[in-house]
């Protein structure tokens, strides 16, 4: 239920990246939705593919088909000044890094991965949705850029929570920290 | 069997749309190809590995790796102005569109998908190839850019033909209408 | 043992590739290592997806993260003189190619693939880590610019080797002239 709700914050908060992005490139609603759904759920199904977690739950449960398109027309409908958009983008991009990172790396162990791949997995996760966001836009990934405040702390993060899942700390008391840092960890550099 | 042709069929016309963008972007007959191939397949190969259908039957039946490396060649030799190439391109590029969206919807039903996933999977089949296509060519997939006149026909194409097979309607009375809807709906853009 | 040799040795001098386009690229230390993982496993990982070897040995066999991570920080500190990195990394992705295309080839084999679809997951094995970088690092794929001495070579390497083991003869025989014949028609035209 924890990760599921993770699962789904973090879809929203990643799709409405996608969606302000596809804002600032001046794209249609459908556009938009298209983008957020990209981005929201491109990490997720890396991850589910990798794992073989096939069908993904993203294509089998409507919870995840309406979580990214919601994010998208709320965005489109809710950004009344396209100013500054780029602060944003960043701030919801971060929030969705830890939330996906701790996510994908549960998951990822729950599926009986060892920690080291989980972790991997959890990075993947993490920094997948929005290397593909920035392809489609045209503009070379984040995560190549900004290294040390993006695919480090989705790592870090991602190693934190699955090692306290393997020392049989309660879910919660894991997931919560370990995803706030990484995206605490992202926000300072912004 | 109608279902094999219409792969086959949107296979090649996309594969052509493929050609015809590298032939635009000035590549030799082997980029040619290989971007024919590549968006030819892309689509089905992304609905096979989400549906776990592997290894997918492009990779196993001649037939699907035959048919879009005749039509990259075909494109090299026949294109005998390259003038007004992109209008060109966006016909068959619609006709291909159609045709995956609704043979995409069609297998992930086949597979067991529910009506909602199977469309968008069908969705995601029919706009996969020509995302791929773009982003090698190194320009921002047509789908963001022109998405109500993308996307949406796609998605509406494979939900009529996943209702219509779902009401026990015979194929071929679902699927071609369906298709032609699709692309005719994207032509109505152009 | 073999198979696993040329497959690390692949992901090593592929990985060294994408390191040095990120250096080129002037990212910074964890850029470098990111883009040669992406690079040293992509192409692997595309197949391995394709076969259903889920979850891949990439994700769980720590020789295979800790080589791109390795090749990465070698690369990031062993660029004395950034000037002319284009021949060598052209270089360093010409044996990749060969490598890649070789174990990719021989593993779809071992996986049941009949002798033509192994080639062709070979060639795809082979190109795909490469396009992943060029399209991560913002630039056309090489192999879309140079088909006729980057894919041809890829599938005719990858053809030799399956017809090789397919008649029976032993693998180093046919692996290692295989991959050098790849790798060295590649280097004709740079």
């Amino acid at each position: 239920m924890l990760l599921l709700t993770l699962d789904l914050l973090g879809i929203f908060v990643f799709a409405v990246s996608g969606g302000l992005l596809a804002v600032r490139k001046r794209l249609d609603i459908v556009g938009v939705v298209v983008l957020a759904m990209v981005t929201g759920l491109g990490g997720g199904l890396i991850r589910d593919v990798l794992i073989g977690a096939l069908p993904p739950p993203a294509l089998e449960d409507w919870r995840y088909l309406v979580t990214p398109i919601l994010a998208g027309l709320v965005t489109f409908l809710w950004h009344p000044a396209v100013g500054r958009l780029e602060g944003v983008i960043n701030v919801f991009d971060a929030a969705g890094l830890g939330m996906f990172a701790v996510a994908g790396a549960l998951k990822a162990h729950e599926y009986g991965l060892g920690p080291v791949p989980a972790a991997m997995l959890g990075m993947l996760t993490g920094i997948g949705g929005g290397a593909i966001r920035d392809l489609l836009a045209g503009q070379v990934p984040v995560v190549l850029r900004d290294g040390e405040f993006y695919a480090i702390p989705a790592l870090i993060g991602s190693a934190v929570a699955v090692t306290g899942v393997h020392l049989g700390l309660p879910l919660p008391v894991v997931a919560v920290p370990a995803a706030a840092m990484t995206t605490g960890w992202r926000l300072i550099a912004l």
